[in-house]
């Protein structure tokens, strides 16, 4: 067919691949309707783009002769772990093969003296840190789901105890990627730091698939502490919340874990998680350390808040209390739905200066109320990063359009602030518009990386930006 | 004269730099020998190379303007902030134009509530602690001299507080850079955390000058702590000194400063800054926190450090007695020469994983026993770096042989050891060799980065890789 060649070279360069994937690795390779949905499921406003094919990897050397292949025929390469980024990272606006990575879960090595690992990318954070519990070592860093390493590296994920342990970006010693040409590189040595070269971890850490594709990791550990307190503490306002973290913070307090949740994420995790908690603004907080300093900082934060009109303190130091008071937080972003059954949801995050935090958030809820939209808040408050789940009817072209505006201004807001548009879900497609505002001048250089990196823009195309 | 043009193009294009910098800003340029010299005085064995000419900018615009007519001539721009660079960073090996960015020394701002301060690049640490001083932070990264903040972000400096605090890799938080074709460029924004694009400040940290002039620095502050205790502990050797400080680090203390001095760097502080140790190997060690969490650590690190052989500790908390004791630790380098005088000082840093550190101490020492060469070990030993200061004499050959061999040997010993070449010191000149040993396929894509940003090879040349 000399003809449909012709018209649709790409069709073709994506037929050729995958009959080498398929005479390669047969048992490996899903051309299936329902695989490529589920690839391409973005939990959120996005529409899924599904790609042309799934490939599941199992090692660095597989994904390197994949992307071998797909660079041969100039294919799109969509790397996949558990699919659970929020700003459309995994769609296939073009085409091309999604590379799964989730059979890649070894965990390669532990060095206990170092507290440093090596996992492969498919590893999950709980897979890791129920792994690691009897030597006494965990991996910090928690995005709501139960995300692959990997993933996390790739989109600078973070979560609940950043405010203490730091994010992705603190937190990856080194990364093992396949490049665009196929190239293996590994990024750094497993020292604790180091002056040589430039800093090609933190380039590919948030990189989001657009500069290589990451196999392995190597993460740097913690010691699990001796005594942990957790506790719940209502507030009158989502003011009088923000500025107990913050003077928390200030007062140079070491928390492990501050979260603010709205009165509405209240009531959603009340539902969803049959808590009992009084619906009003509130922190959720955690302090790590011996037992007496952890005492120290109980009393200190309690003073503090009182300060800020918090009161009625629950504290809890039981490990099973404390597990269901985060897995409530970690489903927030779930649980929202029970106040709307059947509404879609916008989850979008932004992150400003602690000094802008309580105006952004307050600004934020008045947009909210006057836009006629229905959105819990909850927030990393510590970092001064803070996501709202928009629920909204995704038939009501309407509904959408007033979503659309709110996600724009929240994202313009932030930046006006000093901010970002983005403290960890990443840019995706979700927030590629706001680049510009955000960096200026300085996008284009990230432009000149991506260019020099992957001429043929085969990795993870159309998304942080188009070219 | 054509001819001369056409048989020396480079020394028509300085002439022409110069003539145009003396005519924009006349009182700001020195082409004068003492000058040139001072500005490539590499304080080490490093051969110093001097600029053709020194310009001394006062700010931003300056700089971009000096670079623009650097780069419509192609000619080679070293930026220089104090000149204590270790590894030839302000070496002009191909003239050019030293960019002396120390009149740039404002403050532009502090934000107490954020915890975070923007500064020129030509602010010194020590200039920057003293004007925070009087508001309860500090900014904590401290190599030993009283080194630029510009120069420090360039090198990715660290020293004795980067075990608690992070080097300058986690302390800045944003740059502005002035880029080869004169762009101006602000890296990031002052959240405290981002997902959004690739991370270019963390890119141009320890860039070394070679992919944009840094001109200002937005850093993250932290809160005086309230109380701090610092201690000096003999050992009975090398072992049990690094053994401690392993032992401590595992354990979970939150150890602000644990510093190694050998036998030999005692003797020289002894005699260089009038104390009056036993010498034997030693930690120098703080702690900061609320006076409870101070004592409970003192009394835990005592316990590890009797384990391992400590004892006769000696405790301060008198401010004035601590700054007597660090400011011997920072002199370390200076008080070598006490040793020897009259000597050249080689001082090269290495950093492996923290299991390996006693060993890799160990074998270094012996190397040096081996070699009849004499040089003191210094130790960040709670992020596994250390420092050697080889004494030399420059004027004999074979000495010189000797102390470039033993360089040798430690890089490589290090990078065996799944460790790097430098831990804070830089590559330069002096450690550009081992970098294909330490980086393998990756140094290719960082020689890409180098010449997608500048491709004229004009900021810094000669210095990380030779192109």
């Amino acid at each position: 067919m000399p003809n449909a060649q012709a018209i649709d070279p790409r069709r073709n360069a994506i037929v050729s691949v995958i009959e080498a994937l398929k005479a390669h690795w047969p048992d490996r390779v899903s051309v299936s309707e329902a695989v490529r949905t589920h690839h391409a499921n973005t939990l959120t406003w996005h529409t899924p783009q599904p790609p042309d094919v799934v490939f599941f990897a199992e090692n660095t050397a597989e994904v390197q002769d994949v992307v071998k292949l797909c660079a041969e025929h100039r294919v799109p390469i969509i790397p996949f772990g558990t699919g659970t980024s929020l700003e459309g990272q995994i769609n296939a606006p073009f085409g091309g093969v999604s590379l799964d990575v989730s059979r890649m879960n070894a965990i390669l090595s532990v060095e206990t003296e170092d507290q440093t690992c090596t996992v492969q990318a498919g590893v999950t954070r709980k897979q890791l840190n129920e792994y690691l519990r009897d030597q006494g070592l965990f991996f910090p860093v928690d995005p709501g789901a139960d995300a692959s390493l990997g993933g996390m590296a790739a989109t600078r994920a973070s979560g609940t105890n950043a405010v203490r342990y730091g994010t992705m970006r603190e937190n990856v010693m080194s990364l093992t990627a396949v490049m665009s040409d196929g190239q293996v590189i590994s990024t750094a040595r497993r020292a604790r730091k180091s002056a040589a070269g430039y800093d090609l971890t933190r380039l590919l850490v948030g990189s989001e698939g657009t500069l290589g594709v990451i196999t392995e990791v190597t993460l740097r550990l913690h010691g699990i502490p001796e005594a942990i307190a957790a506790a719940v503490c209502p507030f009158p306002s989502i003011a009088d919340a923000c500025n107990t973290a913050i003077a928390a913070i200030q007062s140079g307090l070491p928390l492990a874990r501050v979260e603010l949740l709205d009165e509405l994420q209240i009531r959603a995790c009340n539902i969803y998680s049959k808590l009992t908690l009084a619906e009003t603004p509130t922190l959720f907080v955690e302090f790590h350390g011996t037992q007496s300093s952890v005492d120290e900082q109980v009393e200190q934060f309690e003073a503090i808040a009182r300060d800020n009109g918090g009161s009625d303190f629950k504290w809890s130091t039981k490990p099973e209390e404390r597990t269901t008071l985060w897995q409530a937080r970690h489903d927030a972003a779930y649980s929202c739905l029970v106040l709307r059954p059947g509404a879609k949801v916008m989850a979008t995050d932004v992150c400003v200066p602690l000094s802008r935090l309580a105006e952004c958030v307050s600004l934020t809820k008045q947009d909210l109320a006057d836009s006629g939209l229905f959105g819990p808040i909850v927030g990393h408050v510590g970092d001064g990063n803070f996501h709202v789940a928009v629920l909204f009817d995704g038939n009501d072209p309407a509904d959408v359009a007033r979503m659309k505006g709110f996600g724009e201004r929240i994202a313009m807001r932030a930046i006006a602030m000093d901010g970002t548009c983005t403290g960890e879900h990443g840019v995706g497609q979700g927030k590629m518009a706001y680049l510009d505002a955000e960096f200026g001048p300085a996008l284009a250089f990230m432009r000149q990386i991506k260019r020099s990196f992957d001429p043929h823009n085969i990795m993870n195309p159309g998304k942080i930006f188009a070219l």
